[in-house]
């Protein structure tokens, strides 16, 4: 069996919700699984000395959302620019762990289902209570989430997990590692497929 | 006739190099002209707080010369990395807008021989002397370049158009703009054939 493909994202990231809608189904396409990985990008651009696209040069950030927008359209997807943005995403990406270390199953559901909520319906999936009502519809024992979204084991988890993939070399999102190789950016999509297809080129 | 394609570049950018190589072929199978537009980065980056990529945070910079290499594969061109990198562009950029005034015939071959000496043959194209030789394989007479280059016509010209372009919105480049629609970097080149396909997608 060959390695997971590495999909560090964050809940935040526009391109990353673009690339979460496509990777699953285009690795499966070449026998090919993904291991998705949350980070927060606010640890990442503090390591690296960035910032969100939105907050960036007035030019850039304006055209920023006019392209996540039209790529959006270009993928064939659904997109509507979160009025609260950027936004904090820690709780998500805690939940998505805790869900992965005790019922996997229920683990990318939620993560799409919290990629939705901020992108197609506008939710602000920043409190502890939108996440939690995001788990409800996945089925999730929302006791034992809220308590351990809230614990100290998760908190450490995802600050590792965000070290690790800084160390990684893992400087925005999406980030994707195929067998060692590293392709930044929902519109490296095409270059993902050549390269899975192919070994290389 | 519709307006032409503006395609704003820098000579040294590396993703500029690969949208120049086929933007205008694209642009002519929908009966559209282009118009080469070189600009500084150096200033754009003063004003937009940026730099180039090679010199941002390191894994990034890393990452940004194995998606050059990789990008050109994957777009079926020639690319060396150049060992002189990033490289002043500004004599090559003047000697461009120049000929586009005074023999336009040649600008572009002129433009294209830039590009293919900085990113293909590995030529430092920073001094006066190699644009004057790049020049000359383009059947350019010398003197006359010679002293405009370097005269305040010509600086004043480019520096005017590096100016309009950052009043414009230019945060990088390549950025091509079509019928008022603004595309950043090489990899939109999907979506600039589907906009000139269908006028808007």
């Amino acid at each position: 069996m060959p390695e997971p493909i590495d999909f560090y994202f964050d809940f935040s990231s526009p391109y990353s919700y673009l690339l979460s809608e496509k990777i699953d189904a285009l690795a499966a396409r070449f026998g090919r699984s993904v291991r998705w990985r949350p980070i927060l990008l606010g640890a990442v651009f503090k390591a690296s000395g960035s910032a969100p696209l939105t907050l960036q040069f007035a030019p850039k950030a304006s055209y920023s959302v006019l392209d996540f927008q039209r790529s959006a359209r270009f993928m064939g997807l659904p997109y509507r620019h979160p009025d609260v943005f950027p936004i904090a995403s820690q709780y998500a990406a805690r939940a998505c762990y805790w869900l992965e270390e005790t019922q996997p199953a229920q683990a990318r559901p939620f993560a799409q289902a919290v990629f939705r909520a901020l992108f197609v319906d506008n939710t602000d999936i920043s409190s502890l209570d939108s996440v939690l009502e995001i788990a409800a519809r996945c089925g999730v024992d929302l006791d034992s989430l809220a308590a351990a979204v809230q614990g100290p084991a998760l908190k450490a988890r995802l600050k590792t997990e965000v070290e690790a993939a800084i160390a990684h070399g893992v400087f925005g999102a999406p980030y994707i590692v195929i067998d060692g190789e590293p392709f930044f950016g929902a519109d490296r999509l095409p270059q993902i497929e050549r390269w899975l297809e192919n070994g290389s080129f």
